[in-house]
């Protein structure tokens, strides 16, 4: 039970963070703080926070724990923002798709909490945004990453895993550094090559048309390039070795196929796409 | 009203396509002939056909209207064994996703009948194949396109459009290279990127990881890589020039992304990013 939770950052993640856990009467009272006043109103009218705080430092002044639920290029602003106002015991944790660079700038702009910091990510979303498309179920069933460092409070991992536990998620643990290889490859690189893909069409002389012949194929392909530009452009630059490693090695791949295709290879291709194909079924039995 | 409905092939789209026109009324009798027993006993005990012929020509011969629904590699086939078969009368169409080579072949193997052939292609699928995957509202509210030629009858046209409004799907025609051109950026490039992707991920030594990390936004990307190997082999290779055109042009695409996430250029980013989200967005409300 979480008798004050604070949250930075109000959009779809913290404000679905917020319902789960009322849902689960896991907290008491949500306090939250965000730059956008509409969305803070939307917030407050849809009952996911009890009130808006002024800034990032009266949050972290009133809560037990702090969940820094903004775009990932913005989290160590808001660490910085909240490093003179933080009592010591105090738990921080937030929800950002890339790891590394937020364990490191607690690290720095955090000394005297950064054992009671807890980098999480719950590996969940839509591709709407906001606090109104906020829901209590989004967690249900996904996995939450955490990504403690050896110097962490067992007592904060615990706190926040059984957070996360009560929004009725999955929590695992790993380095930063293992999330954000494995993540940049089942996450960041498949959105990556869905806005590339709408963007080289969208362009095209033919696009009416090659819209207008889409069908749910194409539907489910691109719907992550409707996703949140500025979460997603954090996200890449926060990331941008292992993303454009895998862009690069993912040009190759799609060049031996080219040839196959070419030289109408179809022993190959039929291997190929029945590989693949076996691999995507078992997802979906999992 | 058709009197009495051929079918070879009868997988997703031609026991669909059976399925819709029985709800509606609109057949008589369906005779089917396929390369799997098993499949024509499904087909058969799912009740999508009355009656399994034992080959191409006898289906041929039987049927008012006569629909080749194999895959694209095989209608050329399906066609010359045929020819011999029909009568100058009937009318034969085909539901292949590329349609060029399709009406070439019509035009050489079936002299006789070529005025009564009518390409066609419906726009719609699941990942799923087979008599088992059917269902009667498949079409509904999706898109057929009808490639006829300058030749073609406009009766055997009005027929096979008849056919397919019956199944409730919106019905328009246009040249077969414009077909393939424009089919190939909203559908065949995307299976191929989606394919190429899961290939990829598959291979990797942390795949195991990568898979159990993957959310909804990775199921929809990936979801068209569990479709047929085979039908989409074919289409690969039966619209190569327009597929590996598009694959080489994509690499361009996603070589200008990786240099932007190199350079850190948050605008270009955001700008890119939210042009796709637009365009994405827009195919939603339609």
């Amino acid at each position: 039970m979480i008798a004050r939770l604070g949250l930075i950052g109000v959009g779809l993640i913290g404000g679905s963070l917020a319902a789960a856990l009322r849902e689960a009467d896991y907290v008491g009272e949500v306090v939250g703080y965000g730059r956008s006043l509409g969305n803070l109103e939307d917030a407050t009218r849809l009952g996911l926070i009890d009130a808006a705080l002024p800034s990032p430092e009266a949050v972290a002044r009133a809560a037990d724990i702090v969940v820094i639920a903004v775009p990932v290029g913005s989290v160590g602003t808001s660490l910085a923002q909240i490093a003179d106002a933080i009592a010591p015991n105090t738990i921080v944790t937030d929800v950002g798709s890339v790891k590394l660079g937020v364990v490191d700038a607690a690290r720095e702009v955090l000394p005297a909490n950064f054992r009671r910091f807890v980098g999480g990510h719950p590996i969940a979303g839509t591709e709407r945004s906001g606090a109104v498309a906020a829901r209590a179920d989004l967690f249900r069933g996904r996995r939450v990453v955490l990504t403690p460092d050896d110097d962490t409070d067992a007592d904060a991992i615990a706190q926040v895993q059984a957070m996360w536990h009560a929004t009725g998620a999955e929590v695992v643990q790993m380095p930063a550094a293992e999330h954000d290889r494995i993540l940049a490859a089942s996450s960041h690189l498949p959105h990556a090559l869905a806005y590339a893909l709408v963007d080289m069409l969208v362009r095209m002389d033919e696009h009416r048309a090659i819209f207008d012949c889409a069908a749910g194929g194409f539907r489910d392909f691109t719907r992550i390039a409707a996703s949140d530009p500025t979460m997603w452009r954090d996200i890449f630059i926060a990331n941008a070795g292992h993303v454009v490693a895998l862009l690069r090695q993912y040009q190759d791949e799609i060049e031996t196929l080219a040839q196959a295709i070419e030289r109408g290879d179809t022993q190959w291709l039929v291997e190929t796409l029945a590989r693949a194909k076996h691999a995507r079924d078992a997802l979906d039995k999992k």
